[in-house]
């Protein structure tokens, strides 16, 4: 039996290319089971409860040894505690490698597209294996999620050819409408606390040598006024989880989907120096407004690396 | 314009494989050259000879952030010298993955098979793209080459297919014929000094914790007394070599081809222990017998590891 699971903070593609990973294994003779690595985001609780499925199980401790396929991560930082103990065999990603290995020779597939569900489409179909409503409509969700429906510069033409296919295998056929049905679903944030918003798509990245750990977290919305009404508790969670962690810096950008701009809170002065030297990005009252830079994997991780990589 | 390039004591799924890719990039739009990272060996020259090929041309000291696709390998000790400086985009391998990351997500195609041919074979089919026969020729020489024909315990149903497929395309009716040719061609070492025989088809591995470097040497042939007759040059060419390199242990492994069976050349005490110990073998006058173990990779490191393992 495989475990299969994605990245913490989990998003879309990483619990439906979870799901749907673990199902194309057991078909192919494999026995594979999904987990995730922690809650679920409203987006993700909207695309599950839509099709009548039950969220997969929290990853318990494996023991040492057991077979894991990785899905929509690599990094030891993103993944299983325990990761180094296990043996990994399986890796679908569309992320650059970071610092994993493998004791033995493994099946690794990556493809610099928008989303790890376009590569999952692709082996279905190498494998002449039909795809099933239900994952064809997961994978659909996961790649609509991950480039925002096309808006992110990340999406490629091979994720647009998969919308395409999956669209009409899942039976959706006004594609933007449940698109933008999934964005409010992830935008309705209700009372959840501010803490948990910074988490809810956060990653943590070493910039520089030596290396400065910095938290990057991101909200994507289309009801950017809810989460600047809420700017004072954020900044404060920001400022906590800075030193909590250990952390050179914590980023959050808020991204509004639908008029595809990024404006980011910046909690101290470190950050701001940062934000203003990287991007050249005016900052006004704790906001900086990074102007169309809504992915980042592409735009604002990069710009982070070369501004660090130039101080070193 | 990317090159492409396979381990360095290039073997000959090394060369094959990135004349084979570097054509296939080509085709798919993608402008690609091979090159090779060291002189080859007799049986790769006949193969090339019988096809009336060159053989790529030595990887001249690319510029930082030049682009590069790997084959055949992965880790760094095995590359091109600044391989950190270089931007890889794309791996095709059937090794283990080692410490190899990517600034940028990249294409990766990794599978547990016995040669990395049968990977790019199925490249081929994917992309639906015909295969021409000198292509054919490349890649079935290259898992004949890898699998010896299939004695190799790390052939793979995958690998048979593909042979199956390919002996077609490239015309060749008696596979077994056109591989015992190549393993004779590989078998005649005429004049090679012994420390270029040594070095053919060598690796170092780390093992243990901390690093104790191991040199690795195969003799692949269908002709093991010409080999144990020049025992007393490569024994000292052995010894010279743990030297020159800093290295903990030097072996070498002789593998008759037709009669499936290694014995091994133990230069001095240090390695007479470890043989002793990790495979429980009797040691004569230099000679371990490791029986039916002719594969390094799956049968020759993996015990070294475990042994070493063990012992920190």
């Amino acid at each position: 039996m495989i475990a299969v699971f994605g990245h913490r903070n989990p998003d879309t593609d990483a619990i439906a290319s979870a799901l749907v990973y673990a199902h194309f294994l057991t078909r192919q003779g494999t026995e594979a089971q999904a987990y995730r690595l922690g809650e679920l985001n409203f987006e993700t609780s909207y695309v599950l409860r839509e099709l009548g499925l039950e969220a997969p199980p929290l990853l318990p401790e494996l023991p040492a040894g057991a077979e894991v396929a990785l899905v929509d991560h690599n990094e030891s930082a993103q993944s299983a505690g325990n990761l180094s103990e296990l043996t990994v065999t399986r890796v679908v990603d569309h992320h650059k490698l970071g610092d994993l290995s493998t004791q033995t020779p493994a099946y690794l597939r990556f493809e610099p597209v928008g989303c790890t569900a376009t590569i999952l489409l692709k082996l279905f179909r190498e494998a002449a294996l039909s795809v099933e409503r239900e994952d064809a409509r997961l994978m659909l969700s996961a790649i609509l999620s991950d480039t925002l429906h096309f808006r992110s510069p990340t999406t490629t033409a091979d994720d647009r050819a998969a919308v395409d296919v999956l669209a009409s295998l899942a039976g959706i056929e006004d594609v933007e409408a449940y698109a933008l049905a999934m964005f409010a679903a992830k935008s309705d944030l209700g009372d959840t606390p501010a803490s948990q918003l910074l988490k809810m798509d956060y990653k943590v990245f070493p910039f520089g040598e030596p290396a400065q750990q910095w938290g990057l977290g991101v909200i994507e919305t289309t009801n950017p006024g809810y989460v600047f009404g809420r700017q004072a508790e954020l900044l404060q969670a920001m400022t906590e989880a800075r030193e909590a962690e250990g952390l050179s810096g914590v980023l959050l950008s808020v991204v509004d989907i639908l008029n595809e701009t990024n404006r980011t809170l910046v909690p101290g002065p470190a950050e701001q120096q940062v934000v203003q030297d990287a991007f050249g990005a005016e900052v006004t009252a704790q906001v900086a407004d990074l102007g169309g830079r809504i992915s980042r994997k592409k735009q604002i991780v990069p710009a982070l690396e070369t501004y660090f990589a130039s101080r070193t």
